[in-house]
């Protein structure tokens, strides 16, 4: 995949039946898509101070091997589609020793935050993610 | 839907978007997925300590509309299909107004936590599920 | 104490040592004191629309019994003391035997959000609170 | 102070008030904690496979100004007691233009998972530690 960022499992990560808690992958995959943004040179704390936010639509998930404790975990992510409005995501989180943890297909849609409705992806940022 | 469980939005499950944070609301699945067995009479602390959880194997998720701080939930879920060891959901999110939030399918897996490997749902909650 | 509030222990809650995460505990004690506001009728969200919050600024928590996946606890406050632009709590957490399992005092400030500086509650929330 | 551990804020950390969630702090100084042992070649999850947890007992913890999303902090930790069976830190939070955002006081005892019973730390820890 085009982009991968380490994350550490802590204890906060896991749950009493001694995995990651299955809604912390989706907290890993935006740390990731958030870090893919900052190494294009896109820092989304100007774009909140705009208004403007990236807000996930869609996910599908499959949760294929469990993650614990202290595993260090290569998270990934890689543009499928780049529309106007919008960006389809495909995501894996492998562990140390490249077993395939998670997947995940994810859509994140450009949102003016006041109004809570969609908009065009700032021009600055479409040029930077072709 | 068969099962409905008022969740409060409260500022730990929102963001600096305002809204509620997506990874959130597989929390707020869980937790009427896990009342849901409650109120037909199936404890899942007993089945932890015997070493069995259910584990969400895949999800889709569409976020179809924000919820916001101090929003009251009704958080639902409808068994779609019952194997004989997984469960398949359907769940939903609606506001007070009758807004749809938030939809799901969800698929749980019966797992044996200290081999992780998937086992038949015991036989009493297969009995207490159809 | 003067107000209480029943909160279920769910996985989410929890972490690998098999006990509730140190951290949400803070998060049981906000939705307490959330709770005990609204049932003066007094609602955070007309608050936040207007840019006041109640920002933490000093804890001290004690951590005496662990709790559990599914344990039903009891989440309490009481107010110690009422200034101007700040309220000081006690508040504690106590399980199904009556045990005590955590208790803090918990320093909340008045807050204007948009300038992150101190200011008076509002007249209509401490003439509730007296 | 001795340690220190970049840690980014997330979308995740943040609340609708704008500024980083007042639980998500003890989430950062743990993970500060973890790492602290990490560098001195301390593993937990051997620990926590051997039934062995460090767990908090008691936090005092001052918040002094607000931390944002993107914000790149600087967690700390410092040991300012060394017992048999506990560890006393002192912890902050510091953001890149130096300021103070956070600042605690935390014991953490070692602890017998299975009884949840106080026990020495184990020698090779202390070993290490001293």
């Amino acid at each position: 995949m085009q982009f991968s960022f380490p994350i550490r499992v802590y204890y906060e990560d896991t749950d009493a039946g001694g995995i990651v808690y299955y809604a912390n992958y989706l907290k890993f995959y935006e740390r990731c898509r958030t870090e893919w943004l900052r190494a294009l040179g896109i820092e989304q704390d100007q774009l909140l101070l705009d208004g403007i936010g990236f807000v996930v639509t869609n996910i599908e998930v499959s949760n294929l091997s469990p993650a614990r404790f202290n595993d260090l975990l290569s998270v990934q992510c890689d543009v499928k589609q780049l529309k106007k409005a919008s960006i389809l995501f495909t995501q894996q989180i492998i562990d140390e020793q490249g077993k395939l943890i998670n997947k995940a297909t994810v859509k994140v849609a450009c949102v003016n935050l006041r109004q809570m409705k969609p908009i065009g992806i700032p021009a600055h940022i479409i040029e930077v993610l072709k």
